[in-house]
């Protein structure tokens, strides 16, 4: 499926420091953040403005203009509630480097969301559920086959949808986690891509453990075949899981400095 | 399958300290690295005492004695080419806390191990190769299938032939590691255990990588399904990704406290 496809995730308006940026549109706080995540391996960077009700138009291109000027038309993933920001974002995005991400849509109220990819020749993150926590995989490909063939009846190629089989919080939900990767799996098997916020499995634990269970959660959905994930790429510990796993898939060339490059 | 059992593989007579306390039979550094051994959380110690032709008997039956001696019956993988050695050691094993190992058979030269094991109703470690390494994996296969109808011939339970798979050496054979994790999981599927010197794939790697490496691996390796390693659990990272992916696969309860259980 080739090399696994890392999406920054710190470039969101939940952090006071990212926030205080997008109100003012003061850039070095975002550079910063999207620099230490490029040096650290992302290859895609999520750009999470939050509603963005008001100004999310003009914020989202400013925003896309300042990180792709800036990083040599870095990719990007468009992440915030306000869709006519996303379609302003992706108008002027640059493609030299991959297409924009529409993050995201899913079966039920955001299903808009595909659309509006499938309009701008976008990828779109396809979350395979409808209102809540799906019951079992019948339900998430239920799901995933709706998503699909209205991508593909858009005029999607398959390829261009990442079906997010929506990482589950250990804490509360641990008897679920291999029902998550068994599906992941199955994306896999059809040949698709997926992605998601991989991270949550370890919410809520001490902090000291988030990086050691991420780790292990990261390795195993790459066995089964996770070509993405939505994850912080500063956290080393994953990184360098995520770098050894994509050798062991024989995606990457070992070499004995791989965990540098 | 419950939960991942770890043995502990540094009771070896290749280490000068070890080889040197077999010669004297002086107790003291063996009981230390046995101690360090389980205090990290190994289940199972193999014990190996290399060729041991002239002493073999009285080495392994002295060994076998002194560790579960003092480790209240700690269960024991008896590793040896001495056959004898391992019938003695046999003879004077403690079975109060899991039968004992003989480390292993193969399908080859090698195959008088099951006999062996299963003339002692113990558990055999199998390795599923001949001669060098099997070119596939409807050869691996093959021998495993070899084996366990053998076992069952001779009274043995399934589960007590643990089939290993053959980990290879990433540096020489990195196209070939998925075959091995495929493997794994087909002997998963056939509901039977797997064990195997896990960190030969990391074989020649700058040795600030084998543990990271070993961990991508045994990872990956759980998630297809094997239920044991032969490895240094002194290795805090391999052995915290064990404890980890144990949780996800929900064969321990999650507790903040999981990594120091």
């Amino acid at each position: 499926m080739g090399k696994f496809v890392v999406i920054g995730e710190r470039i969101h308006c939940i952090s006071p420091v990212i926030r205080e940026a997008m109100n003012t549109m003061n850039p070095e706080p975002i550079l910063k953040r999207a620099k230490e995540q490029l040096d650290a391996g992302a290859t895609y960077l999520d750009l999470n403005i939050g509603p963005a009700e008001s100004n999310g138009v003009e914020l989202m291109t400013w925003a896309v203009q300042t990180l792709q000027g800036a990083f040599d038309n870095v990719p990007l993933a468009l992440d915030t509630a306000n869709m006519k920001a996303i379609e302003a974002g992706i108008s002027v995005y640059n493609r030299a480097k991959g297409k924009p991400i529409v993050n995201s849509a899913d079966a039920g109220d955001r299903i808009g969301y595909l659309d509006l990819a499938a309009a701008n020749d976008a990828i779109c993150v396809a979350l395979c559920s409808k209102a809540g926590v799906p019951a079992d995989n019948d339900e998430r490909m239920a799901y995933l086959q709706e998503m699909l063939e209205r991508g593909l009846t858009l005029g999607m190629e398959p390829e261009d949808l990442w079906f997010d089989p929506l990482f589950l919080v250990i804490k509360g939900m641990q008897d679920k986690q291999m029902d998550v990767l068994e599906f992941i799996r199955q994306i896999a098997e059809q040949g698709l891509n997926s992605t998601g916020g991989l991270s949550n499995n370890s919410n809520g634990m001490p902090k000291h453990i988030r990086p050691i269970m991420d780790s292990a959660m990261v390795a195993m959905a790459m066995m089964c075949g996770l070509t993405s994930a939505i994850v912080n790429p500063c956290d080393l510990r994953l990184m360098e899981t995520i770098k050894s796993c994509d050798i062991i898939k024989n995606e990457t060339l070992f070499a004995d400095s791989y965990l540098e490059v």
